[in-house]
C-alpha cells in the first residue's frame, strides 16, 4: 500500500519549535459522545451597563471609561504582571530556581459596540485596531523585552467578557515560546543564511495546498505542523521583523486579510468562532539592538473547534503527557477554510 | 519590601523540561465572570446497557464485552495509532519533515461498576488495577519504544465515557514529552551523577512545604514548577526506572497513595475531581537495552479546576502564545491538599 497523508497516520516536525505532532486522519471516523460546549454567545447586546469594557461604564478600579467611539486601551485591573515588585534572591540549587518577573498588562477594546467582532467590522475599523496594536507595541517595546498581544475570543477560550478586545502582557523576560522560536529561527538562519519563515512562505505559495487566503502582502496558511484542528498563521510576503516595521500599505492589506480569515472562521460552523490569537516578532526592550534578521513577524490563530460549533478538540491525556495529536490533516483543514466565502454569514443578505 | 513567594509574582524553572512558569499569586483576587463548567457527573448509574465499557455490552466493533468482575482490557475501537500502516518517504526539506508512526491503542476498565472511581475502590481493587497496568506495560514494552498509560477523568478533560477507565497508547517513536524529559534527566545525571528526581524527592522530603501525603515508599508533591493549579507528582522514595521494577510491597503502598491523593482531590471541591493523569518511566522497546539510570519512574496528575467545582484554569492566549501562568503558588496548593481528609466525602458516615 502506498502512503497517503490524508489516510495514514504519521508524525510531522515543527521546525519553529523542534517538536513533533501526531496526525491520525482515520480517527475522524470516531463518533463523539463526550462533552458538548455551549454555542458561543451570538446574541450579545450592543451595550451592557454592567460590562466594564463598555463606553461610559465604571470599572472595578473605580475609574469610569470614556465614551469612546473607536478603540480604547487601559491598564488591566487584575494584572498577572506588575511592574513594581521585589525580586527573589538567587538560589544555587538547580532544582529550585526562581527568577525575577516584572511586567505590565493592558486591555485594548476594539470597538465601542459589544456585538461588533473583527469579521463584521469595516476595513477602516480593523485598520484602526492595527494602528493601536502598533502604537502599543511601540511604547511598550521601549521598556519590555517581550510584548505579547493576544486575543482570547469566546468563553470556550477562557474569555470572561464578550466585548471585542485583546490583552497586551509585557514582560522583563522572554517567555518560553519566544525563547524557543528565537532559538530555532536563529539556528536555521545560521545554517541557511535566510529567515526560516521567509523560506517557508515561499514554499507554501508554490505548493498551494495549505493556503487559505492571500493578498498582495500577506498569506494565511494552515501550517504543515499545525496542532489545533483549524490553526492558521498569517505570514508576510516580504521580510518584517516586528509589527512596528509595517508601512501604511501593509497595514491596509493586513486589515483585509484579518477580515477574510476571521470571516471564514465564523462561516465554518456559522457561529462566532472561538480562538486564541496573537502576534510574534523579534524581541524588544534590552534586546532591541541585538541582531534579529532570523525573526519574521507573524500572526497565529489557535481555534479549539473540531467537528461543529459545539464539539472541540481536547488537549488532554495523551497530548499533555506525550505529544500533540490531530485528526484531520492540515491540508484538509486548509481546503475547508479555503472553500468558504469571505462574505460573513450575518451579512450575506446585505 | 522583602520578596515573599506567596505575595509577589516571579518565574520558576522546570528542570525536567527546561521551561519556565509565571507565578502571579496576587491574581487570586481577580473576580471570575467567565465560563462556568457543568459539575462533573456525580450520578452515574452502576450499569448502563448503552455504555460500551460496561460488562456484557456490545461495542462499536461488534464484539461483546465479557461479564468481567474486576478489570478488563481491550483494543481501542477508534485508535489514534495503528500498527500496520505505510510510512511516508523521506524528505530532504527541513521545513516539511514527516516521520513514520506506528502504534497501538488499548482501553483498560478499572472496575465493572460505572460509578466506582479509584478513590472509592478498596485497596485490593486499586492493587488489581496496578497489576494490570504493569502487565500491559510488560507486554507492550517488548515491542514499543514508549507506552503511555493515561487516564482522562471527567467530561471537562475530554473524557467521552464516565465508566472508570484509562487508555494505553504505545508508539514506535518517543513522544515529545518523553524525549524532553529524557534529555534533561540525562544532562543532570551526567553533571551530578545522581538521578534528578531522586535528588528532588530527597530535598522535598526535607523541605516539607510542597508535600501533600506520603507513606513508606511514595511521596506526593505539588512540584515546585507545577503548571496546573493542583498539579501533583507521585514520586518513589527508592530508585525505580520503570513501572515494571516495582515489587509487591511497592505496589501495595502505591495503591494506598493513589487512594489517598484521589480522595483528597475529590474532597477539595466535594466533586468527582476531573484530571488527566499518567505514568512516565524509562523508554522501552528498542531502547530497553540503553542505559537509563537517569530515569525515575513517576506519576503525574494534571487537574484543571482552580476555584471551585465549576471554575477551571484556562490554558489559553498568554499560556499558548507565551508561557504557562498560575495564580495560587504550589506551596498554597500543597497546603490545601495536605489539610484535606483521606476519608472520601461520600464515605464519611460509613
Ligand atoms: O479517546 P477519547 O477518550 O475519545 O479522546 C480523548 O482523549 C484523547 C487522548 O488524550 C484526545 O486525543 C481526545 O481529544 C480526547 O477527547
Ligand atoms: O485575563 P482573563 O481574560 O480574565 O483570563 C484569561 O486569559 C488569561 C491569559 O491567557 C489566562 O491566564 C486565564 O486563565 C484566562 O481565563
Amino acid at each position: 500500500m502506498d502512503f497517503r497523508a490524508e489516510d495514514h497516520q504519521h508524525i510531522r516536525y515543527n521546525p519553529l519549535k523542534g517538536e513533533w505532532i501526531l496526525v491520525s486522519p482515520h480517527r475522524m471516523k470516531r463518533p463523539w459522545s463526550g462533552q458538548v460546549e455551549d454555542v458561543t454567545e451570538d446574541d450579545v447586546p450592543e451595550f451592557d451597563p454592567q460590562n466594564p469594557l463598555c463606553p461610559g461604564v465604571k470599572r472595578a478600579s473605580g475609574e469610569v471609561n470614556p465614551k469612546y467611539e473607536s478603540t480604547f486601551a487601559f491598564p488591566n485591573d487584575f494584572p498577572a504582571l506588575l511592574d513594581d515588585v521585589p525580586s527573589p534572591s538567587e538560589s544555587d540549587d538547580p532544582l529550585f530556581q526562581m527568577g525575577s518577573a516584572k511586567g505590565h498588562c493592558r486591555v485594548l477594546c476594539f470597538h465601542p459596540k459589544s456585538n461588533v467582532t473583527l469579521p463584521v467590522m469595516t476595513l477602516q475599523e480593523i485598520r484602526t485596531v492595527i494602528d493601536r496594536w502598533i502604537e502599543e507595541m511601540q511604547t511598550l517595546s521601549e521598556k519590555f523585552d517581550w510584548v505579547q498581544i493576544f486575543e482570547n475570543k469566546g468563553s470556550m477560550m477562557g474569555c470572561s467578557n464578550p466585548h471585542p478586545h485583546c490583552q497586551i502582557w509585557s514582560s522583563s523576560f522572554l517567555p518560553n515560546e519566544a525563547r524557543i522560536k528565537d532559538q530555532y529561527q536563529r539556528e536555521y538562519f545560521q545554517k541557511y543564511n535566510k529567515p526560516l519563515l521567509m523560506d517557508y512562505v515561499k514554499k507554501e505559495i508554490n505548493k498551494k495546498e495549505r493556503i487559505v487566503v492571500e493578498n498582495c502582502h500577506w498569506v494565511v496558511v494552515v501550517p504543515f505542523w499545525a496542532t489545533w484542528p483549524f490553526e492558521t498563521m498569517i505570514l508576510p510576503k516580504e521580510h518584517f521583523k516586528r509589527f512596528t516595521d509595517l508601512k501604511n500599505i501593509h497595514k491596509d492589506s493586513l486589515a483585509d486579510i484579518i477580515k477574510k480569515i476571521t470571516t471564514k472562521y465564523d462561516n465554518l460552523f456559522r457561529v462566532s468562532f472561538p480562538y486564541s490569537m496573537g502576534w510574534h516578532g523579534a524581541p524588544t526592550g534590552s534586546k532591541m539592538k541585538e541582531d534579529a534578521n532570523h525573526w519574521v513577524f507573524h500572526g497565529i490563530y489557535y481555534p479549539p473547534l473540531l467537528r461543529s460549533a459545539t464539539v472541540k478538540k481536547f488537549m488532554v491525556g495523551y497530548e499533555l503527557l506525550a505529544q500533540a495529536q490531530r485528526d484531520l490533516t492540515p491540508e484538509q483543514a486548509a481546503e475547508r477554510l479555503r472553500n468558504l466565502s469571505t462574505v460573513h454569514y450575518k451579512q450575506e443578505n446585505k
